[in-house]
């Protein structure tokens, strides 16, 4: 299964041309887009949403991953087989979490170049076609070689929103799992408490919980917290000392 | 054929992880999604739209439904054979108006558990592997059992608005067959004559039509009937007595 | 493979509606959506938008475009193959470029008509079953005829924004083999100049480049040219004299 991670959006045809590449490389394969709505022109808190919907993915398939603000410049093609999953992308930091939290990671280079090469859209020409091969098992015009893009200061949980669904809820980088239960975050000058499920929140205070890919996310019953409490990619998350909201 | 119909929106990976779901557990199946833009946590309208949605579906297919804004409570997870076809989804009346307009219904509760249970997607780790055992013809898993939402005091047509598309043109729950053919729709403080294709609205004064899923829609030739009215998911629809727009 | 090029938007069922048909029809079929968000209303615009898109076609396949506000009138259904493609559409105008720009066309009216034809949706009930019966090879319901929509006045490149995607970047109606390397093109009241990717926009004042479906199109790097500038879908376009922006 090859699955698609970009921040293209869904009003033009940079997905559908990227699909119909795969189609024609690798015809009948299942291709699953997770979102088009990463953070636009943002390798970091992308990396971090990457790093918990990359978990979908099994040994064998593939992770096509383009936030890919540098298109056309020297930044470097990768593929990086991860724990058996191929993950393809540009070396722009935007698979530098995948990579950290993996048991094993061997990075590669892309050399293989297209016929045609557009100046700005390699998501088409160039990552779809590798991923299609790599999905049909084939790895040829990889090179052994490691990212240049220094992330060593990037922090293992980004402690900001990373994505707001349509909803209204906002994901943060950090994963739940590294947080007490009873956890307090302090978003948007707002307190949340821990809940397990929308049913907790009941007064429509907002609340946080560790969502379906083991998220911090913040959210209101049946209401938009982005709205409600000004929330959006950037906004800094913090844990706040125990007590009632103010 | 498996139809997703639920109220995730587009920009998060939810529909994709139900896809992935579906794709390993019944490999290969066509999956067509209807919409992920049924009222956000409103069983209620959305049950009036997916009874004219879901009119798609033939003997042997699955429509996999969530709008559930109670999942993770003690709501039971449900699958309907309703004239052939498989409907899935929470025990909130989302499935009343599918199974009352149907010939024959067989109410069964989904006593299956997936290993891992996350406490806020339901569709991705508990509908969706059962819509795709269900489209392999497996229906393990399942006890014959009555719905325990009270939608008795639900009319059998909604008069009110239950989608807006894209183009602005606003759905009602009502069935167009129910009216006569000259009746006036008064909505949004508008009265909306009758008419059959978007050219009868000549001077783009608004009008209703029968639409292609047999639902009273409310429209303005090459313009947006939500915008230009006040329209929205809720906005009450009466019938209006003849004569001229004041 | 089949593409699909429409004004429908992601909200509602129409695509999914179509993408059932031509499971139905044609099971197995790649279906690739290049857009749902061609201009809506206006086969103008959008005829130079798809004569763009439909470049990605290859011999064989179909291309489904559907923009039809007169859906219901009078207007016939058309099919051409133009260079060894289908496409399959309204008589408005909307396959007018793709024609002109051809080698060879071959037009043909679809007198086929299915048992049920609603009023409004011709693209699932008239043009989906054809389409698909085309990409199997089955031409049957066709009669040569040529359109009758008068396109003689219309240019042959268009200069005006005919699509804004989500990054806000403003595609234009004009092919950039079309201009000079260094031209500057006026929009918005402000002066683009050339680019080749978004990293020569080095001080965010805005260019213009050939994007990667051949197109002039207006971009800021790292933001959005529409909101920047206020482009919007029919927003004129024209060359200027060379000369420092103002």
């Amino acid at each position: 299964m090859i699955f698609l991670f970009t921040d293209f959006g869904h009003r033009a045809s940079y997905v559908g041309q990227m699909r119909a590449v795969l189609e024609r490389t690798a015809p009948g394969g299942a291709v699953v887009e997770l979102t088009a709505f990463a953070p636009a022109f943002e390798p970091r808190p992308a990396a971090y949403l990457l790093a918990a919907e990359g978990r979908i993915a099994r040994p064998g398939d593939v992770v096509l991953a383009v936030v890919d603000p540098g298109v056309g410049t020297e930044r470097a093609p990768l593929a990086a087989l991860v724990d058996g999953v191929w993950f393809v992308g540009p070396d722009n930091g935007l698979l530098a979490l995948v990579a950290r939290r993996a048991r094993s990671v061997a990075w590669h280079r892309i050399d293989w170049r297209p016929e045609h090469l557009s100046a700005t859209f390699h998501g088409r020409d160039l990552f779809a076609p590798v991923a299609a091969r790599l999905a049909r098992g084939d790895a040829s015009g990889l090179v052994p070689s490691a990212p240049t893009t220094n992330t060593d200061g990037w922090p293992d949980d980004l402690d900001a929103v990373v994505f707001v669904d349509d909803y209204g809820n906002a994901m943060t980088g950090r994963r739940a799992a590294t947080l007490p239960h009873d956890a307090v975050v302090l978003a948007g000058c707002h307190r949340f408490a821990a809940g397990r499920t929308f049913a907790d929140d009941g007064r429509r205070r907002g609340f946080w919980y560790e969502n379906a890919i083991g998220l911090v996310e913040l959210a209101v019953r049946e209401g938009s917290a982005a709205a409600t409490f000004g929330l959006a990619v950037g906004t800094p998350v913090t844990l706040a000392p125990p007590g009632p909201n103010p």
